[in-house]
């Protein structure tokens, strides 16, 4: 494995009263946080407060646009057209980096959020009003993605666009044999046990296989895995793996 | 009179099916464009058009930040702390420079909007706090303020923070004899004679005085004069102004 | 013909300092208003004053509940569960209900707007959804739904959840041969000749066939015709047809 | 004392994938339940299933309608016009009063909440607007308001508007001389020793002095007495005070 494997975790889910998350436990152990920008999720200061969090840490930040949904924090398809997402993803990329400018730092990188990221893999306008939006908002912003057995579409589609890739995997999912996600709504498509998350992670990271949701062996190519952690229990599988990819 | 008196006009005020002013006409008329930024008015595709037709008519492109009351229009004031405040203008220059930056040009400076703009008379900490988003967003942006008879305080304030000041004048408004407008409620408040309109703005623009709201003449020290452009009147006045400010 | 068609419009479609439509003209030519309730339009001034001017001419006050989506205008498909829209659509009519008793009214009917309404044509458990969300808000509250040539799937429904129909009918759309709407980006699905409007109402008040989008003869059953009044020539057509019905 | 005091507690108070409170633990120890309605905290789906929990333990639902202010949690002041608040505040009793229908109840009294429920002490042109939307949703329907040494001024509004009033008070607040509030930011303005909260609350109950702000007795006539449920320690005091209540 020449390249370490990263970690990236959602962060800065709060909005004004409401709390979410445990960032200030979890940011130290990740090297990328997705943040919030307002439309599924936080509020200007909950924004200007996680941006100096992983400033501190050393952490970096990643746009993390949704639909205008903050009643269904933007886990709900909405259909809107490529040309407005092309621009809700442009703006909360700005605000986002309002903030980052202020703290002396940049947005990293743009990860979509919940119902959007899931019309990603399906939709080619709007993975295309996507990448517009990170190569018009700065030269060489890279897009995060799920990880599939087989990412030449967005490859081709993120090459036209001239926007880099990150793909990201899960350690406490299920994958179906392309790769794909195991619904949620289907029994075992969520890992709980810490040892088979660990387990799945040390995989993923080694570019080695581990069983998919068939029990066949499955292989991803990934750039960074998706971490929790919003309570005890993620946060000590999450220190534990911070440890074992800083051992190997 | 050695700097020509810059043109400044409110548009990008529709939100989603509901429309508002007559951006296409006006956006050639003038030399400023204060464009909301979602907070009182404007979504992200209708930031991007006005952003569009701005950058078409090389229009400077100023951020229009305001309290979040989309209902009110931001013209009813809010109890927002000025760690509030900053946050909330960041973000919102952030957000329209995104589609300054897909346009290929950038925020030229921020006016504060309705309520917001008001209790910066009066409120050295919300200002102070307005000063600091400008100056954290980007060195050297500057900041679009009322020109009162006596601008002391706030140039006192903007030079602490490294802002540059910007002073609009109205040539629609009567103004108090310390060069505060009058209250709106007042009768005589504002001007509706085109006359009395285009005479006013000449004389702001070559610094002379004219008379406030007592009669007695006034003289203020303008950059900018704040125009409007949304019905076949105010356009009308626009059009003679434009054109007796260039012939001058 | 015993019972005569009534004619319905939606209305109180302003929102904040923005307007829409052409309220105080459409009223007095209506049977039926459908008043936004504040999720894709209106806000609580507008629904005052809506119900208030419904009130003074005697029109009855549908509520008009939509996806939460105020960008948009609730014409955006919104991937909200069977509980959640019978929530929102209580929420709603609830809401509207407030001002119709303040004004010695009530809501009279509720018609689903933009999305959902055309999500209900398709969707089983959304139309139970509302249906249930009438059910409970009053008994015998009225639903108006889209009179297809076939509305045996809609009274079936209705008829378990115990809730009346109002059939709605379109003058100025063309029908697909079962009755539903000829889809808006076809060429020819909205009709603009007042001519053809004013012929095809007629038609359906007398219950006679009128040529559909493929020219053959439809024959709809319907107890209300959706009208617009928002511009000078919609309120033409809308004053020549009501007299038209008034007349017969 | 002929009549028992009742107590009062802010619920349903989350919003969306955010949680707030422990209503499920608090809700069986309380006779009145102030339900948010949207604008400060809620959304449909949990202002229905706060209903049915305050149903299921027959404790009486009030309104807590607020400023439009999801971000500020209603918290902060905003220049709403009387017009405004009459109509925001019969919006959201007309809304939650849907969910109290369909679940065979209705709303009990209205509640403002936040910086609306502080205006209404200063402010008589709201605190009639507000008394106004209360008469004008139902006869007969209460408004719940601050029980100070001296509430001459409210009652004589509530009578003129012909609304009845209930009078809160605090057992875990500081009282200035004329029953007001001390102001949080005050060292000492709220009490946190479980034993000096239940001692308040016992004097209040039965309408004995008990020591203000400045140490000296004050005595004030309340209907009801404002607890909090959402922690551990509030739900340990709560259910201390319950006890004592019953048992006089």
């Amino acid at each position: 494995m020449s390249t370490r494997i990263l970690l990236n975790c959602d962060m800065g889910e709060s909005f004004g009263a409401w709390t979410m998350g445990d960032d200030a436990h979890a940011m130290p152990l990740v090297d990328q946080a997705n943040l919030a920008c307002g439309f599924h999720a936080s509020d200007p200061l909950t924004m200007q407060r996680t941006v100096a969090l992983a400033v501190r840490h050393g952490v970096c930040i990643g746009a993390h646009p949704a639909y205008p949904d903050l009643v269904g924090f933007g886990r709900r398809h909405m259909a809107c057209s490529p040309e407005e997402v092309k621009a809700l993803v442009l703006y909360q990329i700005g605000a986002l980096d309002a903030f980052c400018r202020a703290a002396g730092s940049t947005v990293d990188y743009v990860k979509p959020h919940g119902a959007l990221y899931n019309d990603l893999v399906r939709d080619d306008a709007l993975l295309t009003a996507v990448l517009e939006a990170c190569a018009l908002y700065r030269e060489g912003l890279p897009l995060m993605l799920l990880a599939k057995a087989d990412n030449t579409r967005e490859q081709r589609l993120a090459e036209a666009a001239g926007v880099p890739l990150l793909r990201e995997a899960f350690a406490d999912r299920a994958y179906l044999p392309d790769g794909q996600l195991a619904p949620r709504r289907e029994a075992g498509a969520v890992h709980h046990d810490p040892e088979r998350i660990l387990a799945q992670a040390i995989a993923i990271s080694r570019r080695e296989p581990f069983p998919g949701f068939d029990g066949k062996p499955l292989r991803l190519i990934a750039d960074s895995l998706c971490v929790h952690g919003d309570n005890a229990e993620s946060l000590a599988v999450l220190r534990r793996l911070r440890a074992a990819l800083d051992a190997a």
